[in-house]
């Protein structure tokens, strides 16, 4: 099988590390195009280089013929090929409506500093920063974690889907490591209340490919671009 | 068959109003449970009282024993089932891929009147609303349907997928009617850059069941409540 090409930001883990991550536990060729090409082939992939539809952004996907944008829906796309998830539909359907779930909460997360969007940079929004940072906190991190935590428990408490490990997994694993890094006192202080996504989070990085993954070059560090970005002050 | 349950906020049309325009166009039976016993056994679903994965908000349908939540996974679900897409395995993907853009839209469209989140009321965040909602119609509004109108175009024109029309057909008239509701001068301004999106908006408010839904009082009117909300003054 030819490499999958991943097309994504070169420089942050973003979205795009959701889609690494799962190519990575599957032990998948793939080239991380704009890491290795420069950013010239994904933007004329966007405007309409390719034949049909278009991504509207990053990341997207490319196998043989197919070009497949949206996080989730690459992932629900991918996984059955590599095991990433049970084979039965109800799984795979409960799989995707929880990655979709991850990918709203995403979107919470990065609007923490951009509440205003992408256009303005943080220093230009950081007074809304501070506010909806600090509904963030209070609101919608325990509200999101919580969720995630009862899903697992309702699971029986290992794995959010299925009796063994999923890219929904690696995903949640993500969403730990990234809070960690952007709310570790607000993180800090939920934790007991997280206790499954903690243990969790630990039984993922010490999968054997993902443990060889987070100590390559290819794992980029956290960084003030990416969606979750270390701003004491957003951290209350 | 026994008839959908639909369970959504009984007062808006918001995202469960794409579900509806798919089970109508389908002609699917299907029963919007909150409006017609209360929001009571909604609530219940979302708080775990049914088996495996609960959903962590509406809309979500039931169909025998399967719950299932997210608005594009429903529709990418309930679709096939109904020929409201393509049976193509291509096709299905971009579809599903479109939908979930259309999604991010819905997002930002919701916070133009909430950019710090839907813990305040809207006065309470009227001058964060008033900036987000400029950039919003100068750069997201004309960013995001000359996606959409570029999708039809390549595709030929009358459809978004395939060669007839499809649940994402219903969802892009949706976005329309909801920007002429909330955004009417911006989108007037827009509408020559757009006219296969304004064209296919009338060709599926002209079919059928649709027209006949529309006419209905099914089809709730938008309200202050939604996510395409009238406020003059973010309309500029």
């Amino acid at each position: 099988m030819s490499p999958y090409e991943l097309f994504y930001w070169p420089g942050i883990q973003g979205r795009g590390e959701l889609i690494r991550l799962a190519l990575e536990d599957a032990g998948a060729p793939y080239v991380d195009v704009a890491r290795e090409r420069g950013t010239g082939p994904m933007l004329a992939l966007m405007r309409g280089a390719g034949p049909g539809l278009a991504p509207f952004g990053p990341p997207f996907l490319r196998s043989g013929s197919l070009v497949l944008a949206q996080t989730a829906a690459i992932l629900a796309w991918l996984a059955p090929r590599h095991g990433l998830v049970p084979a039965a539909e109800r799984a795979r359907l409960h799989a995707h409506q929880l990655q979709l779930t991850i990918a709203d909460f995403y979107v919470e997360v990065h609007d923490t500093h951009h509440p205003l969007g992408s256009a303005l940079y943080y220093e230009e929004q950081k007074p809304e920063a501070l506010r909806r940072a600090e509904i963030f906190r209070r609101d919608r991190l325990p509200l999101f974690l919580g969720y995630f935590e009862k899903a697992l428990e309702r699971n029986g408490g290992r794995f959010a889907i299925g009796r063994r490990s999923s890219y929904v997994d690696l995903s949640l694993f993500q969403v730990m490591v990234g809070l960690e890094y952007a709310f570790p006192v607000a993180t800090r202080r939920l934790a007991r209340r997280v206790r499954r996504l903690q243990a969790l989070k630990e039984r993922v990085a010490a999968r054997p490919r993902v443990a060889a993954y987070l100590a390559s070059e290819r794992r980029l560090p956290f960084n003030p671009h990416g969606i979750f970005r270390a701003y004491p002050e957003l951290d209350g």
